[in-house]
């Protein structure tokens, strides 16, 4: 059986020592008592909810997974499941970054961040109950107006309640101008709304006394393709003003996915048949409205490929250490033993720090976009929202994919250190391969984010905010190029910088000849944008630990950060060379092929 | 759900056009009389079983599973299995390639190649079954006694039995050494066999009266490790001298393992409790006699994930061409529609395309390997032999590593084109995902097969063999150099081939120094060699098709394989550029991570 440390330390050395993040607070009114003491007790308690309340259900969740009942349209989730939801709630878990006019404890993204990232490292298909409920909470917090505000906000804030993004329809899921779900207007300025959704995460379950489904649908008079999409609020329970909850509203579950992995989750088909809804924000403006919850599900979901990252890194590591197989190639190490233990391997070792690595670098971007957003939402200065913004906003698409495909090769890797023992499912390695996998497809798949990043973010001003994040680099390559210690950290993200200008202009200029090139070289630019994020957070973290061990500190916590940094740009960070190799082989070799695709 | 074509044409287009098979075949006696017609008749028959037997129980034997009956020891399999296996064995195919001696057809391995690539695209699990078998029955063919080869070998051969191999322990898969099953002596000259065995695959079930269980144990007196092991047969039913079935042997299934896939195939937990078996060649020399079975499952696993990569190709290109959503990039193509099919985005086409390019490169070396094969085994001339087993030798370990994790990127992709659909069981393509996954372990993992290649196969020769592979390379480059057409397939392989040479001998220089070297850079330095060997059979492909052009041939089939080989080498070759220089990163940032792994 798996087990789980929640990784406090790491956290701490983002949060403290690399980003400093209880300074930043200082600059925001609504954070600037918030200091490094409250962070560190809420997190120690948060990663024991994590790996004592929500871990121990994640092997059983998966075997036992949700079960309907075709008359009641009512779900079942895994035993242990609503219990441990019911005690979230009572921890306040699902307020704790919610805004204090409804009930919420007002403090930073960051701390919900690392809250998340222990919960889905615990169990993700258990985590995206409440991880669902907080986007919806987002969407009504942004676009609701007053009265839905105050209908909603307590108890999502509470986690009495819990909400849903209901977008996907079966002949739409990528493409939502293609929806058909119809809301018809009431006299009394309700929405009548019918049609069918799918792939609907927590659609359904035993949690809570109500469920707040946010809807999209097409209004009668709407423009055809997404700019004729409107938001609503469809409750499952009617709620009456005084909040009391009223009749049931018809739309209703009728069916769950067999998947291949979260299978604790509830990924429900939905049938709405005439609800009851209220629009949220203008109308045909709905798509606008949703991707507040999207981008925020976007990062939400690299955050579960970094739980899962991490989780599959504790227990492959502890496995090398105990599993005894073979001699070390260089000579026996463990003379008292029958054979070595299997950490003396070198490829093993390799796969043990492509997770750790890819654990680090992700925690380190997923604090720095959630700080990020933390300046975006309340640092006084307007310019530094606005920036705060557009940077987050750049990074999204990355965090979402290039997150989650490390995810999928570093739980892949771990898997492969438990040999054929990594394939049954006792030992809990497979599963993390599996939930990790959803990760890659659902809010946009992987391809859709480098679009996204490509397309829109980065040629779409010019590279004008990439060149926002280029100085970032340029910053610390200015601050550190002298520093010859720093050199095999500085030199690979310099150099990578540099050619970074040259690639984007180059796959710019032929996009503006033919789209088809930005498609064809998208998902292989988002990969090499990533490794130089990833680069720049290597190289923060180093330049902590080398100024930690000149000072003289001997915690071995610092070299184990060099260590890792070093591994990212020796055997993983190359991989750069021939992406790019691959993105400028261009689209012809793609697009040509009416033969080979017949 | 999903649906399979045998991919026959492409079969043909590997065994006629690209090897001339049947050339060859005029100079082995044994098979001198076998055609063209005839192999294509037979391959007709077997995409028929194939199809139409073995793939309808694919999705539900994978939810069905095995079960085992703990009281009487007996396993059900999923419903179907069984009358399915009684179809084979009526058909004729296990014998397909068997000696006539023992009743079999004698026809010549690549025909069973090609049988097993469609068997194991219809249904993996079930394949494993009568796989198993004939790898027992090839292990006692080349080791057993007269008698074991009398008692055994025409009932393997029918498929009226089927056997196993009984080899990996709980404390022991890759270290053999470890094994502690005993052997004891009888006064009658057989063997008392005690231990347990775990991950037998095909261990027990339901299709056959009996089953021939080869198993590694320890004589009272057998050095230690890998020098002790012997090999033995232990058969589920005794058999009486006149073949007839005797007392039940004590070698009980006493568990059945929860995996990640291949669901229909049972893999067992096997007690041996004091059952009587007989030695299988020489005492102590037990794990050469089982590589005989190894070194045909080896290439068996790629072959698994050929066949999984081709259907999953299949699929995703149907899916792709029906579903709609968004508009192409490049200006709207399907007008009379709300959208276009999803294959006119690029990344949709490079990720069914790389499922493509990787099936076709795996067909067309698991069938250059299977003629190494039968030549080694029926050519008259002994240097022939002796060549063809060497290189097959050295292709073993690219053909089983390569191959399955090509098929894990290729079924990745494949599922990647459903969207959310890919996630969900009924659609198919996530068990395509997960039944691949095992491929990348058993028989040896993918570490495994790379220190095999790189230290055993290259460095333990000093490169002699690996110099007959390149001699081929050469030989197509000067042919083709001079040819126009040709550059774009022979550059990169003659690139290549120079590098490799380059690359081999500083990889050994620093081996010879540190054998550390050779764990760090094995499994890159497998890959790059698998982009040699694919290159070179995408660049032998590529000349039949642009022969067949220039005579004028405008079947679209040529220029398919044209468009598949360009985008081999625009998009997957250029994985090499990263290899060599992660490879030659070397082992230093892998090992000294004490404190990174602590």
């Amino acid at each position: 059986m798996p087990t789980y440390t929640p990784p406090l330390r790491d956290m701490q050395f983002v949060l403290h020592e690399v980003f400093k993040v209880t300074d930043e607070f200082k600059a925001m009114p609504a954070h600037a008592e918030v200091d490094a003491d409250t962070i560190n007790a809420v997190l120690e308690e948060a990663g024991k909810f994590a790996a004592g309340v929500a871990f121990p259900l994640n092997i059983s969740g998966d075997t036992e997974g949700c079960t309907l009942n075709q008359q009641t349209h009512e779900v079942t989730t895994p035993k242990g499941f609503k219990e441990a939801y019911a005690q979230y709630v009572e921890g306040g878990w699902a307020a704790l970054s919610c805004d204090t006019a409804y009930g919420g404890q007002g403090l930073p993204f960051v701390m919900n961040q690392c809250l998340y990232e222990m919960l889905n490292s615990a169990n993700q298909a258990w985590t995206m109950y409440p991880g669902l409920s907080h986007g919806a909470y987002e969407a009504l917090h942004a676009h609701g107006t007053d009265e839905q505000k105050k209908l909603y906000l307590p108890k999502l804030t509470s986690g009495e309640w819990t909400g849903t993004m209901c977008l996907t329809e079966p002949h739409c899921g990528t493409d939502l101008g293609l929806l058909r779900t119809k809301a018809e207007p009431q006299a009394d300025g309700t929405y009548k709304i019918t049609g069918n959704k799918i792939f609907i995460s927590a659609g359904e379950h035993n949690f809570t006394s109500n469920i707040v489904h946010l809807v999209l649908a097409r209004l009668p008079d709407a423009p055809k393709g997404s700019k004729g999409i409107s938001l609503f609020v469809v409750p499952k329970f009617k709620v009456n003003a005084d909040g009391s909850l009223g009749e049931r509203n018809p739309i209703y579950c009728t069916g769950l996915e067999h998947k291949m992995g979260i299978h604790g989750n509830a990924t429900a088909q939905i049938a709405i048949d005439g609800a009851i809804g209220t629009l949220v924000g203008e109308p045909n403006k709905g798509l606008a409205a949703m991707f507040v919850m999207m981008n925020a599900a976007r990062l939400g979901v690299g955050n579960q490929s970094l739980g899962l990252t991490e989780v599959a890194f504790q227990n492959a590591l502890a496995y090398a250490k105990d599993r005894i197989q073979m001699r070390s190639l260089s000579g026996t190490k463990a003379k008292d033993k029958e054979a070595d233990p299997i950490i003396v391997h070198p490829d093993v070792r390799k796969m043990l720090l492509t997770a750790k690595a890819y654990a680090e670098g992700a925690r380190a971007l997923q604090i720095f976009c959630t700080l990020l957003l933390d300046k975006a939402h309340s640092h006084p200065d307007e310019k530094v929202r606005k920036d705060s913004d557009e940077l987050v906003a750049l990074l999204t698409p990355i965090v979402k994919a290039f997150i989650t495909d490390n995810g999928h090769i570093a739980t892949n890797a771990c898997m492969q250190v438990f040999g054929g023992h990594g394939f049954i499912k006792e030992w809990g390695m497979e599963q993390f391969v599996r939930d990790n996998r959803i990760n890659m497809i659902y809010e946009g798949t992987n391809t859709v984010q480098s679009l996204d990043l490509l397309g829109r973010k980065v040629l779409g001003n010019n590279g004008a905010t990439l060149k926002k994040f280029g100085k970032l680099v340029g910053q610390l390559v200015a601050e550190e190029g002298v520093n010859e210690k720093m050199a095999e950290f500085i030199n690979p993200i310099a150099y990578l910088g540099d050619q970074m200008t040259k690639f984007t202009t180059e796959i710019g200029f032929r996009g503006f000849q033919n789209p088809d090139e930005v498609g064809a070289a998208a998902v292989d630019y988002l990969r090499v944008a990533g490794h130089l994020v990833f680069g720049y957070m290597f190289a923060r973290m180093a330049q902590v630990a080398l100024r930690e061990i000149a000072a003289g500190n001997t915690d071995p916590f610092y070299q184990a950060k060099l260590q890792t940094a070093r591994f990212y740009f020796a055997k993983l960070f190359p991989e750069v060379h021939t992406l790019m190799r691959t993105a400028r082989a261009g689209s012809k070799v793609l697009m040509d092929t009416d033969a080979a695709l017949a």
